[in-house]
């Protein structure tokens, strides 16, 4: 590779001279004759046939093809490797790496900290163990100093959770400073969060929480000849098990007790969509999990009090039997396989158009430091177990402009008429949608010439890294980001829409979440959430219909509220920022210039600005018709023109808070997602989902999708996307003559990609609370970890 | 290239077996030992200084690169021309050709038919003059037997449009049926309009109405001290004019009058952001200009009921003169050339990612009949002087879901202190949408590899076409439309998310509108417009401040409304179709289950249904939040699981009305505005607009953007795109062994795309009345056809 790099530069030049810009054609039939004069004399009556013998294995026959006609050559695309740069600062905020939670373990293990631990591997609901352990994000004060100069650091800490099953007590710890050394300390880490103690049926289930799986067993094993002729299937605890449960959440609204809803499905592929008709109320508080029962059961609308009860209806013939019919589709519809009635669309054996930086990427990341730089801007990634991926310190044009965007919860509630769906409000965080990231399929989730990152956690179960959990990618929107035809001088042109997207994907059970943060040429930042996956499918009888549709013949989908909260930390042209509700009133006006023909007085629109004064006021919604916005604005700052520099909250898709604000079982839980938005900004993407056949087997994320646009809001004196060079800029030429064209010397180049690699998995490389690595975990295990409790196998 | 073409099978094999699979890999160190001994044996050793020296002339230099590294062999990609298909009927919506319109101009003239036309180009406004030809829509019922099978197409029809202004009316005919032949009748049209009498003062201006010119100079050129003095420029009719006009509109609610507001501003690139403060009003009622006049002016607030008064004022010393200052700038902000104050961007002199169909172009286009298909989609196109591009016939996998989607109107109403801004509500209908669509940048406003097609449109200007008018191209949205991580069999996998874009753009005036209809693999198809291009500027004082935001030393944003009005005739399962709003309301409910834990009742939302009954209770909001949605469904036709077949109306970015209800100005003429929809539907798009400097040069389109997804539901049995080949299905695997990855035999491909031309520009192709071409206009005549009356130029 040294030899060819040294002809590079000759090489580009000859090419660009002498081939590109004369012999490549789009039409074939205007070749050069001037090559065609020299390969007649050349290669065609002297030397050809030699050429082509000894080409054939080194360069592949297609060079047989541009010897005759030259005017189909072509080149390799030049190396498109991701370019490097060095984080101007080191990332605070990335997480620990394996090396350092092993060893942030080993010293909590040590006797000296006397938390008398059990191996979270080992430990069951009544002993200590490590549940978490994480970087802890640095204070914001101190981090300013550090990116804004100083050459201070600050100090690094880790966050730990340990549950102490021993005195029934989840703590929150600080560990630091570290490295580990004689000054590292442990402290409770209590000032962040709003209670000091968290209940310990605040808490869910651990790594080894089997007795969820015992209890369903004890439950439905003696109950298999029921389950059998009410449901076609048996939740013995054994491999070949035809049923599995469902939980619900949450288990409590106040740590006071926890309680759990436990639906009954099939176990085949896509049971999320299988459901049967069978409900169980379970009493789960504390930890001795022999004191744990049932409360009492549901089947067709019926309340039994125990299983006594519910076999004494069975056996007796009082039990009246669901209407439902036993499911026996066995077709597939709740897979991905192929269903193609009707047969193939026209074309759609051939690859589909694909994105390609001919040029090389235009972006550039340091992996170490998870930094990332791309036509102005810059930011940092962080990742978490509880909400995932998160950036930091966004920069445009060499300013700061936000300090953090970072998901903070995410909620989905239901409705029905069934105890399993009208008691569901899942909050996503606890299951940890960072830990359900799940690795990008390569060219399907992200483009294929995507950069790809790696995230790692630190939980209960070991460490776990992703490979592929994260991609950063450039593209062009299609759309030019501002264009227009004039004919004076100057004013006719477009720029072109290029965007650079960040992703990642948390698979939480049955639903999928994309999360994207794209940043566009002229400061903008959208956020987006997507989502894909299965629905919580719901048993459907035609006391349902007001709660959804039905989709197969025994299952529907369940109408749901997504609500998806960020963190939005804007720092426009530094911390004093306020927030400005600019909102649009009809007045009537009177001007002296007014007439007769129109009327003496008429009616317009003006904007009504108004600062929001405090967090109490800061509760806040988009107006009706969206007549009007907010915007994040500095008061001390202004642009040349006077105005206050700022950013505006622009929605884009489906900006929605939930529907029900007043529900016993999420209580003050939720009081977040009850407002579009609040103070620093909190705001919030969603959906209504109201369910449809077309959400079978799996919802689609054009519909379901919620976005919301950060824009320059006066914080600059005009666009200064007007700096870019994928530009083109037009003046009208006098008849006769050509229009004057100027690219900015931006050439679009006509060369083969290199090929990428074929499509692979590599899945889950996990790491053993020592480090080392933990053997591959097979395919029940695996399902085990990703389902949560949406797949909850009865275990003896 | 028949020699070539002959390889072509053995060349794949090869290459795809020796290597594409095995030596052209990511990383250019992993490459064939069996080649690198190849090489060396035959190439280093002994011929590769020989065969470096023969191959540089015939393959350019770039060879010896591969001859080096035989895992960089390329190809060129295969032909990627557009595949051929033949619409399965006629396109009874496409406009007239250049030929036909030419021949019904002829017989319009013809003495027969006792019209007593002058030809346009010559014509005033108190005479007879041919305004519009155009194809006429065909009834839907005979069209829709003709698209199901009857033999007969429906008779074709011309519509026209006559000024007579000996008689100072406008009448709209019909003409047929066509070809013109001795049973081709002209009849007056009036059904299908609301009035049958159009006033002429209803209407605005012909081809050669140079008596707003005219009236502008005979202001003005007297006035050319004054000017001079307060504004720094003349407007006396001369080609070197430093003023120039910008008219407002509407110029009468009720056709009883005609009168207009005419505001100054500099005759410079970028005018519309140079008012100047000074506004004159015009009676222009009749045909007759020897009677229209000066009724008022207004200068800084002043007002001035002759130019009299206004000279007399000025030179007594009691005109109070304006804090505005003189317009000096001459820095060319107000254009688009580059504004890179701070230095170019890292990596932006590298041309960005493009999109390239390597494989060739999975969509289909008769270009005759301007039909498309793609991915199940198929479609014809119309064309119209008033609104553009319209589409017809939309099927979707064998079925008819849409008859029509066209838009209807283009408003926006301005707010502000003075009477330009004040009184300013543009109908762009009247202006031509389609008059106004501009030949697109390819590269810019499209993909390169997109398809363009050109329009035509008949006049009083006679025949124009423009080539490159619509453009049409496949891309990959890079977000997968569905895709879940997921254990069991075949639950794993993805589909990419391609859609099919048909785009035009109109630039009226100042604005660029960018009308795209855009199609996905599950038979969603979104409309979407976003807006470019220059604000109309107003002049900055402090009493502008509630409307808007100074963006320059004079000159301000002015808030205004934009409301697009599309009418979307869905055909769901036949031509029944009912319109359901389906709202979500909280309610308290009771259950048998419910328990003391989370109380006895609880609050849940749910779904109530209500069919839209008349046309009267049909204008229809959104819900607050977005509680709820509208679905057009047959209601005799269910899908497998019994409910209606339907496709739901889905909000997208921006979905408003107008704001202000209640405006003379307005009267009854945008009562479509005043709702998000109403039945056949109507629908909304729009934005509000609060203009920022980030609107300075011009509107960006990520914000200025406005969508609607129309996308099935309960319309199939389950999510159709399943069907879809470019897609990967995904089984893990047992530990130790490798996932099982089925793309269905998709592969990518990795070739160099075909050179395509350099950018190039063509401009307008006119015809004269005759059907002859007409000379190239020269850049005045352009711009004056273009920017219609925002760029009044004084005439004597």
């Amino acid at each position: 590779m040294d030899r060819a790099a040294d002809y590079q530069p000759l090489l580009k030049t000859l090419d660009q001279k002498d081939c590109e810009e004369e012999c490549v054609k789009r039409s074939s039939s205007r070749s050069s004759s001037r090559f065609h004069t020299l390969l007649a004399l050349l290669a065609g009556v002297l030397l050809y046939p030699t050429i082509g013998l000894l080409l054939r294995p080194i360069h592949g026959p297609t060079n047989l093809l541009h010897a005759k006609d030259p005017s189909l050559a072509v080149s390799q695309c030049e190396s498109t490797d991701l370019l490097p740069i060095q984080a101007p600062r080191k990332n605070v905020w990335k997480n620990l790496s394996v090396k350092e939670a092993t060893e942030i373990r080993a010293w909590l293990w040590s006797p000296e900290r006397d938390l008398n631990l059990t191996k979270s591997a080992l430990a069951v609901d009544s002993d200590n163990y490590i549940y978490l352990i994480e970087a802890f994000v640095p204070p914001k004060a101190a981090t300013l100093a550090y990116l804004n100069g100083s050459s201070y650091a600050p100090d690094k800490y880790a966050h730990a959770i340990i549950n102490h099953g021993s005195s029934e007590r989840i703590v929150d710890y600080l560990i630091g400073p570290l490295p580990l050394s004689a000054q590292t300390q442990i402290t409770p880490l209590t000032s962040i969060y709003h209670e000091p103690v968290i209940p310990y049926n605040a808490h869910g289930f651990g790594p080894n929480s089997t007795t969820m799986g015992n209890l369903i067993a004890s439950t439905f094993a003696p109950l298999s000849d029921l389950t059998m002729d009410l449901f076609g299937g048996v939740a013995k605890g054994l491999a070949n098990d035809t049923l599995i449960g469902a939980g619900t959440a949450p288990l409590s609204y106040d740590g006071s007790w926890r309680r759990m809803w436990v639906g009954l499905k099939l176990n085949v592929p896509g049971h999320y969509l299988f459901p049967v008709d069978m409900y169980t109320y379970y009493e789960m508080s504390g930890t001795d999990s022999s004191k744990w029962h049932v409360i009492k059961m549901v089947y067709n609308s019926q309340v039994f009090n125990s299983t006594h009860e519910f076999r004494e209806a069975w056996e007796s013939g009082t039990l009246k039997r669901s209407k439902t019919p036993l499911l026996n589709d066995t077709s597939g519809w709740a897979t991905r396989t192929r269903m193609n009635r009707g047969g193939n669309r026209d074309l759609d054996d051939r690859a589909g158009p694909r994105s390609v930086s001919f040029d090389g990427l235009r972006f550039r990341v340091d992996r170490e430091e998870q930094y990332i730089t791309w036509m102005g801007f810059s930011f940092y990634l962080g990742f978490e177990r509880d909400m995932g991926l998160n950036l930091w310190d966004i920069n445009f044009k060499g300013e700061r402009i936000i300090y953090e965007i970072s998901p903070q919860e995410a909620m989905a509630q239901y409705s029905g008429t069934d105890p399993h769906q009208a008691t569901t409000v899942f909050l996503d965080r606890a299951f940890g949608m960072g830990d359900s990231v799940k690795e990008l399929m390569v060219g399907y989730d992200c483009p294929v010439e995507a950069v790809y990152l790696p995230a790692s956690i630190h939980t209960a179960s070991g460490s776990t890294t992703r490979v592929n959990a994260i991609c950063i990618f450039e593209k062009d929107s299609t759309k030019p980001l501002s264009r227009h035809t004039g004919w004076l001088k100057d004013e006719m042109g477009a720029i072109k829409g290029y965007e650079l997207t960040v992703r990642s994907v948390s698979t939480v059970g049955n639903y999928d979440y994309i999360f994207d943060y794209t940043f566009q040429l002229d400061g903008t930042i959208e956020i987006r959430v997507s989502a894909s996956g299965y629905l919580q499918g719901g048993v459907w009888d035609e006391t349902q219909r007001p709660y959804g549709h039905q989709l197969r013949d025994t299952t529907m989908g369940s109408l749901h509220d997504h609500v998806i909260n960020y963190k939005v930390d804007f720092d426009i042209a530094g911390t004093k920022n306020s927030l400005i509700a600019a909102m649009l009133e009809i007045e009537e006006v009177e001007q002296p210039w007014a007439d007769e023909d129109w009327g003496k007085t008429f009616k317009q629109q003006k904007v009504v600005r108004r600062q929001i004064a405090s967090e109490n006021e800061s509760k806040l919604e988009y107006p009706r018709n969206m007549e009007g916005m907010y915007v994040i604005t500095n008061e001390e700052e202004q642009n040349t023109w006077g105005n206050s520099r700022g950013y505006a909250i622009h929605p884009g898709a489906s900006n929605i808070h939930l529907t029900n604000l007043d529900c016993k079982r999420t209580q003050d839980n939720v009081n977040w997602a009850k407002h579009h938005l609040s103070l620093v900004v909190w705001l919030n993407l969603g959906t209504h989902h109201i369910p449809r056949a077309e959400d079978s087997p799996q919802t689609l994320t054009n519909v379901a999708t919620s976005s919301v646009l950060l824009t320059p809001y006066n914080f600059h004196d005009y666009d200064v996307a007007m700096d870019v060079m994928n530009a083109v800029l037009l003046n009208a030429p006098r008849p006769g003559e050509k229009w004057q064209v100027d690219e900015n010397n931006v050439k679009q180049t006509y060369c083969a990609p290199r090929k990428l690699p074929d499509f692979t998995y590599t899945g889950l490389l996990s790491f053993q609370e020592d480090g080392s690595p933990a053997s591959a975990t097979d395919i029940v295990e695996q399902r085990k970890l990703a389902e949560s409790w949406h797949g909850l196998h009865a275990e003896i």
